[in-house]
């Protein structure tokens, strides 16, 4: 398979969904009458937390794992990551049959360090810095001549993510509008390609926490923001956009949404206790978007992309209530 | 519909089936690799915690309430519970449209107090003893007129509960065992039913928390024996036998595990973590007899009901691990 070298097609999404998917879980999409009513708005969740590795991030590892050459895999796979997108890359080694290695800030969360290990990856540390992730990978890539994976400015990864969308177009209805949660906007820009191509009529929005709204910003200003902070509990979406990632969502996103930490902690308690699922916090935001913005969703059919169920149990924000 | 009158029949059972498939979710079974290879066994997981008002209870309640006749209803339909079946009464009698009165200890959980409240009923708190429980039924039904529908003591709520096996053996591989928790015993009545008529060659299991270990000593002693203390996590599991459960489970399971707090709120905590999904400590409890006893179950086909997914998550006892 090709390299994608510019802007996903449809014909490049339809065949990484096709390669893909002996390696991934086609997840289940959900709906609760009971959050239908809290919302106002006909949800349809798309389950990723039941992907494999508990996260869409499989399908854009595996789509751009896919597309190495003998040559380029020979080394390995490498990438910096301090979640889901790491155990991705491990597996997708082990799937390869090549090593991997990943640079993880030391300060991620246990169950996702574990989880790469699991994998049988190498772990390399580094301080929690965008700087120290990328002169660590760089030396890393230097000394074992592995391929590096980016998390998200990576066509391939791009129509990786856009698959998940697609699944959720072939099962629900006619879709009003499409959410997902932005952090680097890997997932954000393969779910607005896929309903560009797919719903044209429908919206797509994106929503980010308050806290990191680099997104939102950068909509406004018309280039690429940075986070000055990344105090959330949405430990996903703390990335800042990137050049392919920003291109897209500038141009398909129709409005982003931000919400605040306890609207995370409301919504993500909320879909705990009535759909009986386990989502990170990161998977939390959109649906506490519609939450605080019922306008726009009144009586809508909204799919709502939940991107992962990684959570280290004993770190749960809801005690105390 | 007739009531049943005797030990549910395989007509009784399939009968009772369809009529209350308008009112339950068909839920799905569920697998995962990484539980499969913790035990040793091939797991699946019939998901109860995703059926209506988030416990199988609703297909017992149902199956009780359509066969009540009209003079028997006008009055409304009353209960003793302290969890799910509370929950399972409400929404039938709100189905029904008739009025749905709740004796309930006024030690229980707030979330399954706030859920038989969201479905109209009215809550009458009563002393967290066996005794308080029935003389204060005993004074709602004299100055109500409702009709008792019994949590597990009754031949209808059995058959209903043997509907969640039933889909099971419809959708699983032809199973080696089946396990389900013990409580009152009215799932584990049902479930060793529809084994035997439906999957006879099929061993039948029990699992209950050691310290509520009423049913492994009634099945070694030949009589009902009461449990002394209700000192575990597991909220569901804490009633004794009654005549009609002792009688079928008596008869047809085959063993009956028991396992420790910690066991249960490990196994517990796995099937969060691994399956992304949410459920009572209750129903941990098999899956934690399973890792306990590995011995007859590798290698095997086994079914588990995962009875119910209701908790308090400002209550967890994940914290400090």
């Amino acid at each position: 398979m090709e390299k994608i070298l510019s802007v996903p097609t449809l014909a490049d999404i339809l065949a990484t969904h096709e390669a893909i998917q002996p390696y991934i879980h086609r997840t289940p999409v959900m709906t609760s009458q009971s959050l239908d009513e809290l919302s106002g708005a006909r949800l349809f969740f798309k389950c990723e937390n039941f992907q494999k590795i508990g996260a869409f991030k499989m399908r854009g590892a595996m789509s751009a794992a896919l597309r190495l050459t003998d040559a380029e895999k020979a080394g390995g796979l490498a990438t910096h990551s301090s979640g889901n997108h790491a155990q991705a890359v491990a597996r997708a080694a082990k799937i390869l049959n090549v090593p991997a290695y990943i640079v993880m800030p030391d300060n991620a969360p246990e169950v996702k360090q574990t989880g790469t290990r699991a994998y049988g990856a190498e772990i390399i540390f580094c301080k929690p810095t965008l700087e120290a992730r990328e002169t660590t990978l760089n030396e890393v890539v230097a000394k074992t001549g592995a391929a590096f994976i980016h998390p998200f400015d990576n066509y391939d990864v791009i129509a990786g993510q856009a698959t998940s969308a697609r699944e959720l177009f072939e099962e629900g209805p006619l879709f009003d509008a499409v959410i997902a949660p932005i952090g680097g906007g890997g997932l954000m820009s393969g779910t607005a390609l896929a309903t560009h191509y797919l719903v044209p009529e429908a919206r797509v929005y994106g929503a980010e926490p308050k806290a990191v709204d680099d997104a939102w910003r950068s909509k406004k200003s018309g280039h690429i923001e940075l986070n000055t902070s990344t105090d959330t509990i949405a430990d996903g979406l703390k990335t800042n956009l990137s050049e392919k990632t920003f291109d897209i969502i500038n141009r398909l996103v129709n409005d982003i949404f931000t919400v605040s930490e306890e609207e995370i902690v409301n919504a993500m308690r909320l879909i705990w206790e009535r759909m009986k699922i386990v989502v990170e916090p990161s998977c939390a935001v959109p649906f506490a978007a519609i939450l605080a913005n019922p306008g726009p969703f009144a009586g809508k059919k909204v799919g709502i992309i939940l991107t992962g169920g990684n959570v280290d149990m004993a770190k749960l924000p809801f005690l105390g209530n």
